[in-house]
C-alpha cells in the first residue's frame, strides 16, 4: 500500500458515488501533488451493476458484494453512499470493526446514530469523516472543527437543504404559491417525488444536529430540534416582507443561551425566517447553500457554495480522503475530534423551549373585511402584551371574503405570541388559523 | 510538556500579540476541550515592556530577548508577531533552526521570503503556519490546503484588503472624493498615517502571492504581480458603475489559463474592478473581507469575514496554534505541505500579461465639451478594433470646462485599449490621461 498509494473502496455507485469516482480519475494529478501520494480506488459495491454511468471504471474491481469490499486488505477507506439508514449503518459499523476507515455523506445516519458510530471509531482507533453531509461542497465543518478552533462559537445561521432554498427563491421571484413551483423543482429534479424530507424540515434537522455538536459541543439529540417546513408560506409572504426589508430563508438556526442558574442551553431550530434584505445570508439564491458562523473572536463570517449536486459533493468526499490518506501516512488518526469537541465535553444541553424564544415576528391572519376586525386583532395582541410595529392591510385575494391582515411585532416571547393567536383565532370575523414566522435580525 | 500541554512564545506584544495572549486566556476552556490539553503561553518578547495592554499576563515571563524566547526549551512554537522583513526573517528562520514551529501572520515576509523560510521548516521538520496572513480570520489557507484539495482551482477572486474596501465603500455611499474619505479613515484608524501599502496594492499582492501558490502551484514571485491602486477612482466611477449594474471592488485575482502550446500560465493582478452588483462579492463592504473560490468540483464557492483587527486575526493565529499543537501530540509535523501543493511541484508558472487580458473595460475621458469629440473617441476606439457596448455622456464637473465621457466596451485585448487610449490622449480635446477599469462578470 506503501508504494501503491492509499487503497479506497466505494459502497454505493449512485449519482455521488460515480462523481466521486470520476473526481478521484480526472484530478488524481493534482490530488497527488499535493498528497505526494495516490489515492487508488480499487474497489466498488452497489447492486446495480448494469447501468452505464459514463465514468471509466477499468481497474477497478466491480460486485455487488459490500461485505467483501469491506474486508478486502486492498481498502483502507470506505466510502459509504448508499444513504438510508439501516443497511448504512450495519455497514459503516462493519467497516470499522475492519478496522477501515470511513467517509460517509449520511447526515441522517450521523444525526441519528453518530453516537454509536463515533464511539466504535474511537475504540477502533480509526476515521469517520463526513464534511460532504453539510452544505455538500462547502468546508464548513473542517472550519469549525479546527479553522475556528480558538472561537466560542456564538450563533450559526444556515441555509443547508437546497431544495427549500430553490423553491422560497422560485416563488419570491415569479409569486406563484408552493404547490407550483414544487412542481417544478421536481421535474427539474431538483426536488424529490416525495419532497417532504426536504421542505418539511427534516434534512435541514439533521444537518443542524451535527454542526451544533461541532458548534457548541452539544451531544447529538436530533429528535428535540424544532422543525418546521416552508408548506404553510403564500406568495404574500414575500411580498410582505419585501415590502419591509425583508426575504424569507429556510435556516437551521444554533445559539447558545444561558438558562436560569448560569447552565448552557442552545437554541436549536428549523424554519421559513424573515431575515434582513440587506444580509449576506439573505442574498443566497436558488439551490446554493450557506453557513454564517458568529464567534467571540474571529465574529461574523460566512461559507458560501453548492450545497448539493455529483461534483461539489464528491468535493467534499474526496477532501476527506485526501485527509484520511494523511493520517494514515503519518500514523495520525483520531487527530482532531469528529465533532470538534473531545467526546467527554459532549454535552446533552437543553434545547431553549420555542415558547422562550423572543423575538420580533411577522404575523398572518385572515380576516372577515368588516368594520372593527383590526382592532379586535390589535386588541388581543396588546391584551398578551405584544406591541405592534407596524400592520399591512392587503387588497382581497381569498374568494371566501377573507382579507389577509399582516403584522409586524415588536419583540415578544413566543409563548405571549401563541396564546395571543389563539385568542384571535377564536375571534368570529377570524376565517383561517393564524400563521407566525420568526425574524431574526442579527445575522 | 505533555503534562502541562504544549508551549507557546510570542515575539511581539502589539496589537495582535495582544490580542492572541488575551483569546488564549478566554477561550482556555473551550480550546482544552478541542484539543484534549492546554495551549501555555508561556513567555513574550517585545522591547517595549512599560505600556499597559489591558491583559492578564500573570505567570508569563516577559522580557525584550527575543533570542532568549527562541531558544527556551518550554518553547514548542514560536508566534512571530512583530511584523517587517529584516527582524522578523532573521528570527523566524532562528527560530526555525531552533526546532520550533512557527505561527505568523506576516504576508510581506513570506511573500518576499517564503521559499527561504518554507525550505528551513522542510529541513528541520518544523511546521509554519500563516492562516493570519491572508484574511485575517477566514479560514481560506486551510480551506484551499484541505477542504478544496480534491479541486483544479479554476479562478480566485479577492477582497483582501480591509482599508481599501472601506474606503472604496465610503466613497461609494457618501459621493466624496478619495482624499477626503482616506482621510477619515485615518482618523477613524481603518487606514494607516502611510496608507500606500494599503491603497496602492501592495498588501493584497502579498497576499496573493500566497493564494496563487495554494490555488495553483505557482512558485512564490510576488514581484510579477501588476497592482494597481485606488487613488485614480473619482465618485463619478461609481455613479456610472452604479447605473450599469456593477459596484466597485479591489480585487486580488488569480485565474489558470493556458499559454500557446498548452504551458500553464496564471493571470495574477490586484486593480480596482468593476464586479456585477448583484454578485455576492459585490455585497462585502467596509473592512470586511472575502475570498471568492472557483474549484472544477465544488464550483462556486465564497469564504467571508473579518480580514483585520485584533481578534480576528488572534481567531486566525490561535487557530494555527491548535494544529501545530495536535501535530505535536500526535507526531505528524509536516503532514500538510504549507502551500499546499509539495515544494517540487510549485512551478515559476508565468503571469499573463496585461496586454493579453481580454475583458470588458470602463473607460473614463475628460474631454472638452466641443462638437465631434465623441465622435473622435468612438473613432479612435473603432480603429483599434474595440467595440462600444454603451456610453454615459455627464454632466460638466470640471472648472476646466472638460466633461467626461464614459465608456463601456465590448469584450477586448487589453493592449489594443491602450493603443486606443494612446490614439485618444493625443487628441486636442483630450484635457486629461484617460483612464482604464477593468470589468470582471464571472465571479
Amino acid at each position: 500500500m506503501r508504494e501503491g498509494g492509499v487503497g479506497v473502496g466505494l459502497l454505493g455507485l449512485g449519482t455521488i458515488g460515480t462523481g466521486v469516482a470520476r473526481l478521484l480519475r480526472r484530478n488524481a494529478d493534482v490530488i497527488a501533488q499535493r498528497l505526494g501520494f495516490p489515492l487508488r480506488l480499487v474497489r466498488i459495491a452497489d447492486i446495480d451493476m448494469a447501468r452505464d454511468r459514463g465514468v471509466d471504471l477499468s481497474g477497478i474491481r466491480f460486485d455487488a458484494d459490500a461485505e467483501g469490499l469491506i474486508g478486502d486488505p486492498a481498502v483502507a477507506i470506505v466510502i459509504e453512499l448508499i444513504g438510508g439508514c439501516d443497511a448504512a449503518r450495519r455497514l459503516t459499523l462493519a467497516a470499522i470493526a475492519h478496522g477501515k476507515h470511513v467517509v460517509t455523506a449520511n447526515k441522517a445516519l450521523l444525526a441519528l446514530h453518530g453516537r454509536e458510530i463515533f464511539a466504535a471509531a474511537a475504540r477502533r482507533g480509526v476515521d469517520v469523516a463526513f464534511e460532504a453531509s453539510v452544505g455538500g461542497g462547502i468546508p464548513i465543518l473542517r472550519s469549525l472543527r479546527e479553522g475556528l478552533a480558538a472561537n466560542r462559537i456564538e450563533s450559526l445561521h444556515g441555509i443547508v437543504n437546497g431544495t427549500t432554498n430553490y423553491v422560497l427563491t422560485e416563488m419570491e421571484k415569479t409569486g406563484e404559491p408552493f404547490e407550483v413551483v414544487l412542481k417544478r423543482a421536481q421535474e427539474l429534479g431538483y426536488a424529490e417525488a416525495d419532497p417532504s424530507f426536504d421542505v418539511d424540515g427534516i434534512d435541514a434537522a439533521h444537518k443542524l444536529t451535527l454542526l451544533l455538536a461541532m458548534a457548541f459541543g452539544a451531544e447529538l439529540t436530533c429528535k428535540e430540534i424544532p422543525s418546521e417546513g416552508i408548506r404553510g408560506l403564500t406568495p404574500l409572504d414575500f411580498e410582505a416582507a419585501a415590502e419591509f426589508g425583508y426575504r424569507i430563508k429556510m435556516l437551521a438556526i444554533g445559539r447558545e443561551r444561558r438558562a436560569a442558574g448560569g447552565r448552557r442551553a442552545i437554541e436549536a431550530r428549523v424554519h421559513p425566517t424573515l431575515i434582513p434584505a440587506e444580509s449576506l445570508l439573505s442574498k443566497v439564491d436558488g439551490a446554493m447553500n450557506a453557513i454564517a458562523v458568529h464567534g467571540d473572536a474571529v465574529g461574523r463570517t460566512l461559507f458560501y457554495g453548492a450545497g448539493a449536486g455529483e461534483q461539489p459533493t464528491a468535493s467534499a468526499v474526496v477532501g476527506d480522503l485526501i485527509e484520511i490518506a494523511r493520517e494514515i501516512r503519518r500514523g495520525s488518526q483520531g487527530r482532531v475530534a469528529p465533532l470538534a469537541f473531545l467526546p467527554d465535553h459532549l454535552e446533552p444541553l437543553p434545547v431553549v423551549p420555542l415558547g422562550e424564544l423572543v423575538g420580533r415576528c411577522y404575523l398572518v391572519f385572515q380576516a372577515q373585511d368588516r368594520p372593527g376586525v383590526l382592532g379586535h386583532i390589535a386588541s388581543a395582541l396588546g391584551e398578551h402584551g405584544i406591541s405592534i410595529e407596524s400592520v399591512l392591510q392587503k387588497r382581497l385575494t381569498d374568494e371566501s371574503g377573507a382579507v389577509p391582515v399582516l403584522v409586524f411585532t415588536h419583540p415578544a416571547r413566543e409563548d405571549a405570541l401563541r396564546r395571543a393567536l389563539a385568542t384571535i383565532d377564536r375571534l368570529p370575523e377570524i376565517a383561517a388559523p393564524s400563521r407566525l414566522v420568526r425574524i431574526e435580525e442579527e445575522l
